[in-house]
């Protein structure tokens, strides 16, 4: 059937085509079903009914499909009726447990990057993913389609290197300092973060509160060639673009699907052109991984499935039982990176260390010599903290570093809390002190978040214990709740 | 936040709140992200963006959301981001290979009937229903929970009784002649049908060519009062609703899930107030079920399922290699029906013969002696015609049966397919003959379809072997390559 196009400039999270309720009577189609838009190229997409917009004999194009189809208004296209995309009989085929090839996950990831496939159908291939499991040459196979089916990038720098954790600690936010520290040591770290996904922050949230984190392809080139590093956001770049289409659907139920873990991160380390790579993965009670054996074990897969690539990968396990740093919201975390590069005396020791240590692994994984004293060096000497604002300045594209740090501001209601008596913290829970946060309000409220005055250990009646920052009255009332409730902070 | 409603008549097939993109930004939320929007109950919708449509600081209403919300336009509701339903928590024990508990089934249900849960996460369930199995136990309390969650009819008669075939044999619509035979006999069948989902016809389909389908409620009731049966779309009743809805995410795939295939079956007949249930699983090549021994090992499961439900259940294991009837289409196949009923000369004898002995299991099953001897006299007696003539009639609430079967037409532009040599019919596929029936138009157009004139068997040069029908040449240039292409029947 043929209909003529009207562009809608509407973010539908998916290729949504809006009939009229004539039109799809006619055609045979209900809400949701999907159709094939056949032009120069085919593609698929949802079915809406929306008579109000749309008139009979019109088909509506959400923004996903405008984009893919680049159409004008009033053209006409070839609607027909709930064909299966050929990617569905490779799902199938993964759901039976058996193996896909090369070619098929390279089509399979395409059909994602095109939108010609929906949640559902990008459901069960993740849910076949982790419940028969990937070979090592699926892993391989998969990274590499996530890899061709985007944007990549080439640094000229002898040592490209790239740093990345597993996530699930609270806190942790040793990326800036390491970047700023490894940067200052002469490597090129063209680092590209996510925003939070179920965490206080992420580092483009806490980057954000001092810089511009989405940048242009181009930005990010200029600002890595002029400071051999960039702190972005790694959304808005198209580097293994299918990898963002599959977290959204992960995150619904927050599954960790291990050969999708291993493919995104290789992915995007890959088309940001690095060869020399870091992996944290923290261990123990209340991280994602229970312990050291199962950490090592993934570590090994990181290993094989990097081989193809050709990188040098370096794979430390750590702990991972209690938050990292003082502060958590991005503006709380920022104020942390900050006291730690500028060799602040009320630094947070156990960031440090780890910055640290990270950069010292790094280092040596790009053969330099006497790392560890290197990176304590870069970052005593200041050079760490001036590298780290000529990054800041050159991604704003403005030199007023200092003006952004000292605008920085906590939000408004704060409250402490303090030991009741004599005592001993005995355990931090890092999903507890990210959820607390979030209810007070981060991270979309930068300025709220939880500071924590201790970390395991002992405690003294009277001392605080840690520091509830948030814009709401209402907020702080469900933060009090939430701490009697599920006290995050275990104290004996 | 509190935002304004705005009720849009929009059928989106999911519950989507539309919000203008300043709105968005400020909640930090992105098109397909979720939100919880709370009233005096809390439901979940996903995010889309149109500017175009929405005001800031207001919400539109996908009609499944103002449907469940029923709230006034220009009234305030809260809507917060990104909570997740408890089920999802649900969704990730199943996955993670454990059992759900009945209350636990029972709640993972109703989230999906209140439209709570997204078709990614239908489509994680299912995958791990699939992948992980289920329980007996888990089979029975999901069918439960399937019934409890729906409408439900009650029949006065002795025995309520329903025939199901679980699909997959193109034509086989056997539906209307064994419920006028057996509803002639004095059995009480509220049957209900589904529409095509991928074959050339459902019964539902078939049914509407001269009938109504889709009754309420209370015209089901009062078409079984009045004839002792009725033949209705089973869409419309709300009898078991989250099999619908879990249904349009199987069939993205086109897979076939055990538990829940086995839940859906046995929930409808429950629902719709049945006791003797008659099940049919054809096997063999080209069937949903390869295997007589697989097909008895699903019977099994059947009887263990239906047990708790204090249902009378007989399974029979039927051949299913190749199509039953000479016509597919709806109008095709209704016409075959009537030359069942009417008793003409040139009926399929294949469709006679799976009705004759599919009412004589229904009766035996509803201890009616001499079943088959009964059944063959009331057929061959014109009984079940008349009783047919007046399901149709009391189901359309007039007469004029004859007037309706007078005005059924086939398509205007039809072509015979001869045997080119002598030889032998080996093959009829299934598959092929119902896709070769939606490349003519299939179920939309009611008149296009395809007529089988011979079976496997032998053929002589110059006979014919099929009628193609449609109401388009463009289709039927489509149905001649799709012939030679997949060669649905194989002649040797």
């Amino acid at each position: 059937m043929k209909l003529k196009i009207k562009n809608l400039n509407w973010l539908a999270g998916r290729p949504v085509a809006i009939l009229n309720d004539k039109t799809a009577k006619k055609m045979n189609v209900f809400a949701n079903d999907r159709v094939a838009i056949t032009n120069s190229k085919k593609v698929y997409a949802i079915v809406d009914i929306f008579p109000k917009v749309i008139r009979k004999n019109q088909i509506g194009l959400s923004k996903e499909l405008s984009d893919v189809l680049e159409l004008k208004d009033r053209s006409y296209v070839k609607v027909s009726t709930s064909e299966l995309s050929d990617a569905t009989f490779l799902i199938k085929k993964k759901m039976q447990g058996k193996q896909l090839t090369k070619e098929e996950l390279y089509y399979l990831i395409s059909e994602i990057v095109h939108n010609n496939l929906t949640e559902a159908e990008i459901a069960y291939f993740t849910a076949a993913e982790k419940l028969n499991g990937m070979s090592v040459k699926e892993m391989i196979n998969l990274t590499k389609a996530m890899v061709k089916t985007g944007a990549k990038l080439k640094f000229g720098g002898k040592y490209t290197a790239d740093k990345h954790c597993i996530g699930g600690i609270a806190g942790n936010r040793t990326t800036p300092i390491v970047v700023a520290i490894c940067a200052a040591a002469g490597l090129v770290i063209p680092k590209t973060s996510s925003r939070a996904i179920t965490s206080a922050s992420g580092t483009a949230d806490v980057i954000e509160t001092i810089s511009k984190v989405e940048l242009s392809i181009e930005d990010l080139k200029s600002t890595v060639q002029k400071t051999g590093a960039c702190l972005a956001w790694g959304g808005s770049l198209g580097l293994a673009p299918s990898d963002d289409k599959i977290i959204r659907v992960e995150r619904l139920l927050n599954l960790d699907i291990e050969p999708q873990l291993i493919a995104s991160i290789i992915s995007k380390k890959v088309a940001a052109g690095s060869k020399y790579i870091l992996i944290d993965i923290p261990y123990g009670k209340g991280a994602k991984i229970s312990t050291l054996e199962k950490a090592k074990k993934l570590g090994i897969k990181f290993q094989e499935v990097s081989r193809s690539f050709k990188l040098k990968i370096k794979v430390v396990c750590t702990k991972g039982s209690e938050p990292i740093g003082n502060g958590f919201g991005p503006t709380l975390e920022m104020l942390d990176i900050l006291l730690v590069l500028q060799n602040s005396p009320n630094l947070p020791d156990d960031l440090k260390e780890k910055s640290l240590f990270l950069s010292a692994e790094l280092l040596k994984l790009c053969n330099i010599k006497n790392a560890r004293k290197k990176a304590e060096d870069i970052l005593a000497s200041g050079k760490a903290y001036e590298k780290f604002k000529e990054i800041i300045n050159a991604q704003n594209g403005k030199k007023d570093f200092n003006k952004r740090i000292n605008s920085l501001q906590l939000a408004r209601h704060k409250k402490i809390i303090r030991a009741k008596r004599n005592g001993k913290i005995t355990e931090i829970s890092n999903e507890g002190i990210n959820s607390l946060c979030r209810v007070l309000g981060t991270p979309e409220t930068v300025s709220s978040g939880t500071y924590l005055h201790k970390h395991v250990g002992k405690i003294k009646k009277g001392e605080s214990i840690l520091t509830l920052y948030t814009e709401s009255r209402t907020k702080m009332k469900e933060a009090l709740k939430f701490l009697k409730e599920f006290k995050p902070i275990k104290i004996r």
